[in-house]
């Protein structure tokens, strides 16, 4: 078989297109059923959107939420993998279902146009990385990923080395007032990843002060272990 | 001390040798009893063989489940640890006995030997990976680890990032008449490794084309995520 | 926001510094309340040191076990994230208290001048990696990490592919009479790492035998996978 006859434009039904961060975005048409059956999400949906990225949670999940506030779908799975190519923290793996085959596919559509603009605060140096990312209203995939009070500000912090996160957490509840809605470690929650994590709602203005601190101590610490961080999306909170 | 005075041509009784992958097989003469209590493994052997990788699973399990069939030894424990040197799938260890420590010295060369062949159906591109095995009558070995039933035709495949591997089991599902044998998940069965994973049992001609079809669809998502994947071995499925 | 304008010279005052394999020491003051809930480590304590590393896990700990020792502080919590930037183990990541700030600050920067010292014992190679510590008294964070015997000497091995790391664990065994008070492997103990991993105590003699029995052959056979291991530390155990 030569692989190199296959074109890199993919002209299956199932693909939908790809992002940053090694992120792809497929539909299911007609699951089948024996496949329905393991995965446990009940039988209401067969067709599926899929999504998952090799780098990268809370950014991706954010662009998830608005792409199924948008649409007529619903996030059935959420799972964070172990990975990021070789760095501390997680990939993503999110099935959402449709009544349609053209739902789904919207809702994958949005997400990847995005998702650039969500992945935008990921800092990723030699030494380790940074996460954050901010939603004025948290819809159902906050929700069921992180607990997030449906329809409050929704923010997250992870910070790798572990160390690094759990600064960012003290500082960003010393910050601003607001509600811990998860707590992950290496053993508690998380794939094993190196990091601390924090997850928050509350008021607007609160939560992006809280998410706003973090960041910046977060940095100054990143950076002090001696090198700069990669930003491969486009940083889009600011002071 | 100088690790450079150390030779590559390593004389130990227990080294057996290496394959691709960062495969190593060992042996174990006489083990010793406060490490057999340890292992859990029962007292019946104490000659052990033990084989390891850092990349891959099931192709290297086909090549121990040759190995096994064409000797005295069982195995005895599979473990798949998250690794891939920074991908996003597993790496394997496992442990088999004999009644001889030539028994055991045997099954391991055999799998070595096996390996660059059973490992041809690994592609491992930037963006993540796929592996398939296929194997016309499984033995021991992935009768264990997967579930595998018994003498019938035993295929299995692996997509990552993991909405690559679900779609490849749709596909696979839809394509022939097989039975499911174990469904994993990044959440589910995996060490939090980003794939999707399908194991199926059936028919030889079912389950052949099963994996084909799935890899066909595989291959051409994965390349449309931007880059070519490298084959460590060397294909042995043909159409 | 230009992140380089942010110096790496930190001057943040929870900063204490770094050391070698992207090892951070930080110290928090005061920790906020809901923190501490979160975090399950009591009351005790509201002056926290964090130290945490994306390689390594056993050198690291008996850097900080000294640290304790010296310091009127407490462990509080360690954990072993699925880390080593790709490779087949563990960082680490650990919490401890003290009655004061600068008794948290003085355990920190002890252990940070102590890391370099005693990752002395880590090989990692283009196949996998070696880890080996030794103490000759045991102290808390040993203890509470590993279940060493307190003051008693203590001995620790680990090896990449985890085949590598049995038939160290059987080789150290049969080497000297020590007491196995862990045994680790991809399943059981570890974050899924590539590793076996044995760790015991006994009388200093014996435990010192063992570990550079075990370090003996480790050596030749990762080295017989095809390339030879830097060593990030100083070797500090001679025959």
């Amino acid at each position: 078989m030569d692989i190199h006859s296959i074109s890199t434009n993919c002209t299956r039904a199932e693909y939908v297109g790809r992002a940053v961060l090694d992120t792809i975005g497929l539909v299911i048409s007609g699951a089948d059923e024996k496949l329905l059956a393991q995965m446990g999400i009940g039988g209401k949906y067969r067709a599926l959107g899929v999504y998952s990225s090799r780098t990268g949670a809370a950014g991706q999940l954010t662009a998830l939420d608005e792409a199924v506030k948008a649409t007529s779908t619903e996030v059935l799975t959420i799972e964070l993998p172990r990975d990021t190519k070789g760095w501390g923290g997680h990939g993503n793996y999110v099935v959402i279902g449709g009544n349609t085959l053209s739902d789904a596919r919207r809702a994958i559509e949005i997400a990847l146009s995005l998702t650039d603009k969500y992945v935008g605060e990921l800092y990723i140096s030699e030494a380790g990385h940074l996460e954050f990312t901010y939603s004025s209203s948290a819809g159902r995939v906050l929700e069921k990923a992180f607990g997030a009070k449906y329809g409050q500000a929704f923010g997250f912090l992870a910070g790798s080395p572990a160390a690094i996160g759990l600064v960012m957490a003290d500082n960003a509840l010393k910050s601003a007032e607001v509600e811990i809605v998860r707590y992950m470690t290496p053993d508690r929650g998380t794939s094993h990843s190196n990091e601390v994590i924090l997850a928050f709602s509350g008021e607007a203005a609160a939560v992006k002060a809280a998410v706003l601190s973090a960041r910046a101590i977060g940095l100054e610490l990143l950076i002090a272990m001696g090198s700069y961080p990669n930003v491969p999306g486009t940083s889009y909170l600011e002071d």
